[in-house]
């Protein structure tokens, strides 16, 4: 697993807070790209859904109307982008989401404030 | 200004807790599409990062490599996603960051715990 994400400094700072660095800009981008894609998302949500917070790649073919080599590049995508780790046992390949990873994209979206700037208040 | 997010219900559940149907899946990816561009994350944390929490498009070409017709572009895919908002004053146009929108991304992303799950932990 060669995770695109974190790079650097400025992992963790929400990108509301200061510009965001081109190399961070880049890594950042790699991640979201990997994030979308509907197939990948479910698998994602299905994954951190099973109990345990793991599963066996033979549970996740089955809601999806792809083939298996489909799902097991999906897979792949979201384990290079650091999002789930795997590991091989006897037959089959587990998966579990990353929760570090995706609470440090959280992080980084959170803006403080929930309502909309009106405009005209700013400079 | 047409938000492909959130879709329909469960817009606001993390995608941790229960799997994502096809439909917010395929909204969520069309946001994170909007995301997944190093040009764009930069202009979506510069126009937050400004005073009062708005930028003249005028404010917005210097920075970048790219020319002004696409950091229109890219404002244009970051404001159809419904993250930015914007108004004409005059001659230019303002943007500001939709923090609801930011915010609602986040909390979708967040995985309770911190640390990954251990391999064999589960069932």
């Amino acid at each position: 697993m060669l995770p695109v994400f974190p790079a650097a400094d400025g992992c963790c700072t929400p990108m509301a807070r200061e510009p965001l660095g081109e190399a961070d800009a880049a890594a950042l981008a790699r991640t979201f790209k990997a994030l979308a894609d509907p197939v990948r998302l479910r698998l994602l949500s299905l994954i951190a859904s099973f109990e345990g917070g793991q599963a066996c790649v033979c549970d996740l073919t089955g809601p999806f109307d792809v083939s298996q080599p489909t799902i097991s590049h999906h897979l792949k995508v979201l384990r290079e982008a650091g999002l789930v780790g795997s590991e091989r046992r006897g037959t089959w390949v587990y998966y579990w989401v990353v929760p570090a990873a995706m609470n440090r994209l959280a992080s980084l979206l959170q803006v403080p404030g929930q309502v909309s700037a009106p405009p005209g208040s700013g400079t």
